[in-house]
């Protein structure tokens, strides 16, 4: 446990954190240095890559816009059910599909805004219910819209659990997704400016995700208790380039 | 200009902000010591209170999710017209209206989530261009769903414009948003912890505020480069317990 005065003084340093720094000439990036741009997303890795379809006419139960922003909650009890990998398809394209190419390979644009376009989030999954998936770790290959297969987890749900703090209720959708954010993507461009935009940035995926859920008749919650060693082991990702930032399983509505 | 030894450490320590520290056990809140909550929002201040409609069934010009999803981008350049009072009710409503009270008084829930249900933030305007509305700033109450109006300012645009590091594009749509955050709101729950997922939150609201502004004919572009101090001297807040995390212009599309 930290001293008041230890808490009082992060408190003063985290403000600090969240307040602009633009205009303030503290650095000069890497990308103005004219170093090398990062990759838009991790190649893929896996033998067993699954294809996704881009055809959502079937899936969108609600599609009006205005009825789900009236629906807007937080979902954590889920009817016992699988999700169709089609549902799964939408679910990761709202939300981090690829939507066009800017700049011959400068910017990957999705269906969120990212600060200076820079997207650095992965998209991982922990499936416990997907019609035509074995249960296991998946990464989504946003270029190519589709999954590659990471790996089976012993004791799946228990592991994710855990990786949440203990949140039980996490591990019994159908499917529990895990943003990971790859520092350097934004970096180059941000520097020290970087991290608090990335924040926002996660933020904007995860509103997609809450619409998206109940548009395919899911719930979600948003989850930003971990423990991060835990969850970044569970992924594979190192816990330093990359880390985990956002979490969220999705369920079929009781 | 930092050196870039010291650009390496703050890299280091703000990859660390971004990272859970949940399950560390690291602090009591005021929450758990039974200290009282802090006011759901800012209590009307003004004696100009304009109420705003609910209604927004002839306002919404684009209300499939689906298309809302693929029409998703950052819009710099905007026709010089005004918007309607209905049109600002609605990107108002959309992004920090309240749709329900839980507990007697515990949290005001709205179309977007926010860790413990918190919801940390006040929204401003800078008004150019809104039929019904005289130009200068104004403040939303969420709970009656009105504006109050903070005062006029000489020359907005240059303010506004300088306030967003000289970019004039962002005063050049038909009203600015800018969203503050009230750090003990969330604080008074959450601790040293409650930062970094404040900036997560804000996210959530930026991504309404894309999705609502297309519904409506209009766009806009998020905004997380400003002078802190200008933008929140601009708004009367006071920098310290309030300050500015986001903003962004919305404007008629061309």
């Amino acid at each position: 446990m930290l001293s008041e005065d230890e808490v009082r003084r992060q408190i003063q340093d985290n403000r600090r954190f969240m307040k602009s720094i633009f205009g303030k000439d503290q650095y000069e990036s890497d990308q103005s240095k004219k170093l090398p741009q990062p990759p838009l997303s991790h190649p893929a890795k896996g033998a067993t890559v699954i294809p996704l379809t881009k055809d959502f006419a079937g899936v969108v139960k609600e599609a009006d816009y205005l009825a789900l922003l009236h629906a807007r909650k937080s979902v954590r009890v889920y009817k016992q059910e699988p999700i169709t990998l089609e549902q799964l398809a939408f679910l990761l394209w709202s939300t981090q599909g690829v939507t066009g190419i800017r700049g011959s390979g400068y910017a990957a644009l999705r269906p969120v805004p990212s600060a200076g376009a820079r997207h650095p989030f992965e998209t991982y999954l922990a499936v416990f219910q997907v019609e035509g998936l074995e249960k296991g770790i998946y990464h989504y290959l946003p270029m190519e819209h589709a999954l590659e297969f990471v790996g089976a987890v012993d004791n799946l749900e228990d592991e994710v659990s855990v990786s949440l703090c203990g949140q039980g209720w996490a591990a019994k959708g159908a499917v529990t997704f895990f943003y990971t954010a790859v520092a350097y993507r934004s970096e180059w461009r941000y520097s020290i400016a970087s991290h608090r935009v990335m924040l926002m940035d996660v933020g904007h995926v995860m509103q997609n995700l809450y619409l998206s859920a109940h548009a395919i008749g899911c719930g979600t919650c948003a989850i930003a208790a971990f423990e991060q060693e835990v969850a970044d082991r569970l992924l594979q990702v190192d816990g330093e380039e990359e880390f985990v930032v956002y979490a969220a399983p999705v369920g079929v509505q009781l």
